[in-house]
């Protein structure tokens, strides 16, 4: 496989639910970014899913999807956050 | 990545399941505006999607992934809400 | 956001799973009135659902989702429901 | 609402796994039966999905989550089960 | 219904991850059996899955979330496995 | 069914969030594999998901799916890893 790092600081762990979505969001497009590993060709990609309202919905389940395994990993953030 | 706040509040507990429900809203709508942050176009997007039933049905299924962390991560609202 | 309220009686929990499916349809009904407010339009888009096999599957995927996190919210109906 | 019964038994408990499957196929169905209520239509419609690839992998899909939820609620059948 | 068998062995509980992989494979290939019993057919669609990506991509989120509650089943597998 | 083996180390224990995502992958890649076991088919097939954002988005969902199972597996590497 490449060696592209899929998930950053190798943690699912976040101090907040606002990083714990900012990650979701990067998950989702580390996935992206493995399958298709132009810079360029992603970048016209983005401009595609940005002015289809279908695609734009699937990110949103993607991200969802990946928000709900970071917060199951965080309790939810309803303890007090441990500086990792 | 963009400076736009993803989870309102910073926060995923609310008070009711009402309060609950409309978050996952919010949750949803932000993943569009962070992949297409034109409001124009997006107002524009939001005719579309109102027009379409199979479009219709797919928000209704991102809606219903954010709302299960958001009522998971309130214990489902079993126990009296604790203030934020 | 619109005034619509999003979970009728504010609460997830049911009597029943039979309730409980009737919440999830709900639910996930009031997603699609809150995207397209026009009962009019809603009208005639039910009748495209009803005709499509492709959106009665979709549909039934978006109550399966809602009825997930209500049967969760219920513990499954596992012990004598309380009245609410 | 339409008064059809859209859990049968109006339970999710069920003596075995495989009991447990058919149950999920119930519930998928009756869904599809609550939005398209007329029977020849939907027997005309069961054909279509029949002979389509694509639609024949999503009801898979829809089957799967409504079987989470009741393997869930079934404790994943661990325990011996107890007669309803 | 139809009394082709959902569940093979009429068990969710395996010896091991691998062994559940391929029960999951198995769960979601008799719902397109029970949808078309017709194996020639079947035959036919086969060929055109594999040809697919799209629909290469639908198996796999359905094998994915057959595969999600089979894990659940066997807690992991991360005690040893009783022999069923 | 196949010899393929669909789990490597038969087993979703892994040291850190990294290489639980690799697994997640792995696990998608094997089941296109059972599906279309023709490696420059899949080679072809590679090249159009790369090129196509709906599908780029689809892959991205079937992996986030089998993350949450693996993630679930390693109680989202809370705990430090034990050497398997």
């Amino acid at each position: 496989m490449s060696d592209l790092q899929l998930v950053p600081g190798n943690s699912l762990r976040t101090a907040t639910p606002e990083e714990g979505r900012q990650l979701a969001v990067k998950l989702a497009r580390l996935i992206i970014k493995l399958t298709q590993p132009d810079a360029e060709i992603r970048q016209r990609q983005r401009a595609i899913y940005a002015d289809d309202p279908r695609m734009l919905i699937a990110i949103g389940q993607t991200v969802a999807a990946e928000f709900a395994t970071i917060a199951a990993a965080n309790d939810y953030w309803r303890t007090p956050p441990v500086v990792p």
